[in-house]
């Protein structure tokens, strides 16, 4: 089997008996019934993804960052020089960036994976290179990835996740570089969702009108091209994948499988962080979610294998209007709406704190009948 | 002049100047400008405050839980036992209670003050002891609060809150505790907002429907006690506060000062917390608000004094409609909104990584030059 089968075929669904626990611990702990809200629900999913309650506390953490230019670029789609993807990992190599911030406030560790940055960058610390191709072909003339690029892609990105794991870290979060990698992601979730290409098509890192027209506009060529325009509903998938023909049907009535998907209109990136998905959910370990590219690329994860889902954490809701179909989409609740549309790991780390706050209080918070605290009439 | 009358003439406008600095600053940063949405306003505005660019890093934090009990318990607004404050108390100093697990994952520091617990609790580390008085009077009968007591109890919020200050906190959190006090907290929104009661009481930490029909009869009947009821409009006041009249009209067309309001329907942790905020804008140190209990004593700070206000971040918004009223009567948009309904200063604390993350990013991200990274066309 090869390593994607087998990741998949590692994922299982929550564990029903953790998760009834977990909820009976919650209602003797000395607080209102429920009171937490959405950190309790949080709380008894995590159990039933560890097996366990209290699960184990999400970290230390990590934040991979999968980097990658994009062939659209050509298209116009962004006012960015293609070279700012370089720039920014030697940016985030020497701890500059808004991501690198943020982890230094949460302690969470810091990798790049170069998995196809145009240029070949210098190695550094922190640098995993692991180059699937030198960017995407231009995915409105031909399929951005070949098939042997976007199962590297993937596979790359289980590596990454299985490696983090095997290293001690308990929660993973994503993390993503890829200048004009907002219009590959409006045409995954399109692709993936069924919804419209003006319904997911954002103005990415602030674009003016004139451009986010001809993003739309690339984004419904692109869809076209590959046969995956028209749908309507669209649904997460069956969990087998590739392998029975896949989950999402195209125009002319085909079913196309995910990596299909991927590899038609998406970004190595968006591959990479797929299988980081798949990765961290065989491991039984969260992984909290960026935004939109995030988005995206757990659309197609949870393609492939939809108990992916319970082990993914929306750390936020961007500005992107394409995130909050894929979010809805995959049915999960972001932790953090403030308006961001950085990316780079910005958005789920700032979720971090949230997710561990949620887990801290199965193993930390006193009983009723252990603090001498009466319980409500 | 007393201790109040001063704290409020030393509360200042925002400080434009370092406004502008962080403006500026934050469009230098390798970002997107504008990329980091609500955190990057709150930046601006905790450059106002402390009238720097950076402004400090609002750490080490304290949170202050003010404890309290209410004569309007006797009114069946609740299911919970009034013992449960004082037994709470107790937990907190423990250790035991989830405003503790959340203060340990944020590093925070947690101070209980005993403002007006009924019965009278043994000496503690982390315990000070400022009784106003052994709990208010039922409010739907008399004025929960002599002129003194409020006087008494806001006093020592201001205290408390320059005694953190001085003790080296960048950042104060409010808390709270008292069994009963979303009632006192509804009466204090609908009076200072002019909403009706229906509108802003809620099911606190979990009534049946029954309660909860007494519980808006309840406030219904103190604000007309009260001579409160029936405003429509309201205004958070012209920062003169007690001394000019007041901002808060009455039903009789008398204005009521913000001090008489909250005697007559608040709780002695709402006038302590009123002080605590009053304190922190006079140190021009921000204070993160927790939820309903907060927000109404928020309320009365700033009908006392409207520039208290910059000083104040909205942590969380919580389940309670009441909240949502103080909020957008304060115009300030709560960074968490997770369906919270404990108290304590949970969702405050939930909210105070991202407070520390906005103010980092003025003090670490590097700038398009120094990164060598190019800026948009």
């Amino acid at each position: 089997m090869d390593l994607i089968a087998e990741t998949i075929a590692a994922i299982r669904p929550l564990d029903e008996a953790a998760m009834n626990a977990a909820r009976a611990h919650q209602d003797r702990l000395t607080k209102p019934r429920g009171a937490l809200g959405v950190l309790e629900e949080l709380s008894v999913r995590l159990a039933g993804l560890a097996g366990a309650c209290p699960p184990p506390m999400p970290e230390p953490a990590a934040v991979a960052i999968f980097a990658a230019d994009h062939g659209v670029h050509a298209q116009g789609v962004t006012p960015w020089p293609q070279e700012v993807t370089g720039q920014m990992v030697a940016n985030f190599l020497a701890g500059g960036a808004v991501v690198n911030a943020f982890a230094r406030q949460t302690g969470a560790d810091v990798r790049v994976i170069d998995i196809g940055v145009r240029t070949d960058l210098p190695a550094a610390d922190g640098l995993i290179v692991r180059k699937a191709a030198h960017g995407t072909a231009d995915l409105t003339r031909e399929p951005a990835m070949t098939p042997g690029q976007v199962r590297a892609a993937v596979e790359t990105g289980i590596e990454v996740a299985r490696d983090l794991v095997a290293a001690g870290h308990r929660c993973l979060v994503t993390g993503d570089m890829g200048i004009a990698n907002t219009t590959a992601s409006a045409a995954l979730i399109a692709a993936f969702t069924g919804r419209a290409p003006e319904e997911v098509t954002g103005y990415g890192t602030g674009v003016d009108e004139a451009t986010h027209t001809r993003k739309v506009q690339v984004v419904r060529s692109a869809l076209e091209r590959a046969g995956l325009a028209g749908r309507t509903g669209g649904g997460v998938g069956s969990g087998s994948g590739e392998r029975s023909g896949g989950s999402v049907g195209s125009g002319s009535g085909e079913p196309v499988g995910p990596l299909t998907v991927l590899a038609e209109v998406g970004g190595l990136e968006h591959a990479g962080i797929a299988g980081f998905v798949l990765g961290a959910a065989a491991a039984r370990v969260p992984v909290v979610l960026d935004g939109v590219i995030a988005g995206a690329a757990a659309l197609a994860a949870a393609a492939l294998a939809p108990d992916v889902r319970g082990a993914c954490v929306a750390g936020h809701r961007s500005a992107e209007p394409g995130h909050a179909a894929a979010l809805s989409h995959l049915e999960l609740r972001p932790l953090v709406d403030l308006e961001l549309r950085l990316g780079e790991g910005t958005g789920a780390l700032l979720a971090l704190p949230l997710v561990q706050s949620a887990v801290r209080v199965l193993h930390e918070v006193a009983t009723f009948d252990s603090a001498g605290v009466a319980d409500k009439a």
